[in-house]
């Protein structure tokens, strides 16, 4: 099998500080490091982190032996993009669980893209 | 607005030596060159770079000011994956004509996906 699952994680209704600065950038670390552990991922380099002038949204990225791991967040609008591609199958995260216990209340909505041989038929994606 | 479009690109039936080793990485170097020249995106580091053992794989990644883009070669199977999102609309690019330009004959499967605020209607993923 080649091509692996995707998951898109939308993340609304957030506290701006809770996504900003540097204190953004430690709750977002914290969280990646505790869903590469849970799905027992492998981080090819320490994450790319980087934290944009005020409002202050913060980038991270990180590539892994399974394909790739990335968040963007957006103070301003109290949103934070998600999302984890690996190619190979695994049970999908507690996504609604992770996000919360680092970052508070939030609304999460989580899709599921299938990858790779998968993908010629587009209206599965869901 | 926040949250954007995100292009999930998979690319069938390719050469396995186009996508693969340091030839498959110089390849797709200049694809991600010629994909953040034509879109005007901002880079916000070097691409990070992995060639996996043999088969030689390849992944690229890069942090955009704009969000990031990503590709993952599975040279095994032919396969490519490739993920650009963008945190501001712009037209989308011509899939298709970059990855013939670089790789050679393939097929390729476009999907775009909305993010942020317009995610709460997942049956719009397309």
């Amino acid at each position: 099998m080649h091509g692996g699952v995707e998951w898109i994680v939308d993340v609304e209704g957030l506290e701006s500080a809770a996504i900003a600065g540097e204190h953004g950038r430690s709750a977002l670390r914290a969280l990646f490091a505790e869903l590469i552990a849970a799905l027992e991922l492998h981080p090819l380099h320490e994450p790319i982190a980087h934290v944009f002038p005020a409002p202050g949204g913060v980038t991270l990225l990180v590539a892994l032996s399974e394909s790739h791991l990335a968040c963007h967040s957006y103070p301003e609008a109290g949103y934070l993009s998600l999302n984890l591609y690996t190619c190979r199958a695994r049970p999908a995260p507690d996504w609604e669980g992770l996000v919360r216990a680092h970052l508070g209340p939030a609304r999460v909505c989580v899709r599921t893209i299938e990858r790779g041989e998968r993908a010629a038929q587009p209206q599965r994606a869901r």
